[in-house]
């Protein structure tokens, strides 16, 4: 274990019936390889028991895991009437997801955890059951008193960190939920998350292009010209080191990378592509623009290997190293 | 110098202004390091004595090449009035790059040379000149016999190449170009120029989605559907091995690229973005579908780096090296 200069992390399970509970599990096996500082799983011990052969320490306080971490995984219980399969998802299941979601998030809330770790959930399966967010990212954001359109996805792996401006759109739709005041204020929320989340006192912000060669000056396009030029100049008149628009194709390569902290994107695959090809397995999603720190791994529940002891723990570890270093520079801030 | 079983390369000069001259100087002072065969350079021997102080060995014909090839840079001199500037393009310069084109592609036709590797030109001054092809690949394919419809641009490194069904249009307009046609015509060029360039007897070739998540059974978008789709099925029915639609956010990492040998991409920034991400210095511009080897470095003439000897010689290493491979590819088969 490494020794954290704050408290423990509140790791929530995610679906128990999928790789979550063996993806967390393994990072406590791994906790010294992976470089990990304590931290407290949420959710139901069974789910974990069912894929896991380890130890499991059950605590009532995140502050207990400190303590307990050497000798098991520490492990806050949740009452779930009936245990879940791995691999089928369940209505229970859902329940038993959301409800240590929310729990993770008022230990984090409350100061008792340093920062919630979010395993993977099932959309479905929680709509089913009511849930009215398009994600984990909006219920969190309500939780915390902010609206989700002043919170920010950040992709972020060893070597870079991209923000999607829009998400999940058809491309065709991408140009009309483009404007000048989108690129501004979620560029603002990610410079000041990479201020106060990553203590990089005066940022670098690399806003892409939308079309090819960022619009050739106009000829392949001219989004560039209209909506992202004026939100770049706006933000650079505030202060912020911003740049751009940059032809998408050149901007991700290693000395464009250390050019800039960040790198805004107009679209789902032209953040997601170069994240992807470069550090598929340590990519970490990082909400920013919340009062407390939130990260997940980038990926779903995997029911199909889920109880297969295939499941790989690298990206919840990278999720659990890069919300404690979150933690730390908040922490050296304050 | 590697001795190749094939003829020496033809390598035009490109624009005499831009850093085409000065590369070709350094791949021949780093012959050996770079693994690079017998080529000979074509255009103003003037060009290259301005930036490199090296030896010049000018030769009538490429079959001089490997005698000369051990004392200095191989050169075909043209007939040119007066002496470019490093940095200054002009008219002049333009027709220097277009008759070094003309020759290159004459020699490779002929069999004399073994490939054609081209030097990067500047469009606006051939346009200035009458020159009325998009690019070289467009001119290559008329002087070869080969409609420009029929050729397919593929970017290939050591690890990943990617071919981009749309090229130089704004984001927006890439919807309207798509085709099931096109896709199918496209993926049926780059699958036997795998075959006979590549010397891959059964090609695997990896057919992106244009949409995040490839549309996710249609919630993003319907072009996965109704044109991706029947494009691979019409594929597969000829007996390719084609897969797809791929989410293009988990098409380029590692494992997932040891899938395919290519990727027919849906539009520019989603095939090189991936490319240059992964591999900016050693992505080859490679034209399938011609009668013979056609290959370029990725990059321009650099007009505001040339004479400065500040230009990377890599990636046109790159292209003389994977020309030559492409070349002893088609010799085996033949």
């Amino acid at each position: 274990m490494v020794r954290a200069l704050h408290n423990p992390l509140a790791v929530s399970l995610g679906d128990p019936a999928g790789i979550g509970p063996e993806v967390i599990a393994k990072c406590w096996d791994n906790r010294d390889a992976f470089g990990l500082p304590a931290f407290v799983a949420i959710g139901d011990p069974r789910s974990v028991a069912a894929v896991w052969d380890g130890p499991i320490e059950v605590v009532d306080d995140p502050r207990e895991a400190d303590a307990a971490f050497d000798y098991g995984l520490p492990l806050i219980q949740l009452n779930v009437p009936h245990a879940d399969i791995p691999g089928h998802p369940s209505v229970g299941g859902a329940h038993t997801s959301l409800d240590a979601l929310e729990l993770a998030v008022g230990l984090a809330r409350s100061g008792s955890a340093a920062a919630v770790v979010t395993g993977p959930v099932a959309k479905e399966q929680l709509y089913a059951i009511g849930f009215q967010h398009p994600g984990q990212t909006e219920f969190v954001a309500e939780r915390c008193g902010v609206s989700p359109t002043n919170v920010v996805m950040m992709l972020a792996g060893p070597t870079l960190r991209t923000i999607p401006l829009t998400t999940h759109l058809p491309l065709a739709e991408v140009r009309s939920h483009l404007s000048s005041s989108l690129i501004e204020s979620r560029g603002r929320a990610a410079l000041r998350g990479l201020q106060r989340n990553f203590g990089i006192a005066d940022p670098r912000l690399a806003i892409s292009g939308l079309n090819p060669h960022a619009g050739e000056g106009g000829q392949l396009g001219r989004e560039e010209i209209e909506i992202i030029e004026p939100a770049i100049a706006a933000l650079a008149a505030e202060g912020w080191r911003v740049s751009g628009p940059h032809p998408a194709d050149t901007m991700f390569h290693a000395r464009a990378r250390a050019n800039y902290d960040a790198a805004l994107c107009m679209y789902h695959d032209q953040a997601l592509i170069p994240i992807k090809a470069l550090h598929f397995e340590e990519a970490v999603n990082v909400t920013l623009g919340l009062p407390i720190i939130r990260t997940a791994p980038d990926h779903g529940t995997a029911f199909d290997i889920a109880g297969q002891d295939r499941a790989d723990p690298r990206p919840m570890a990278a999720a659990i190293r890069m919300a404690s270093e979150n933690a730390a520079a908040r922490a050296e801030a304050a």
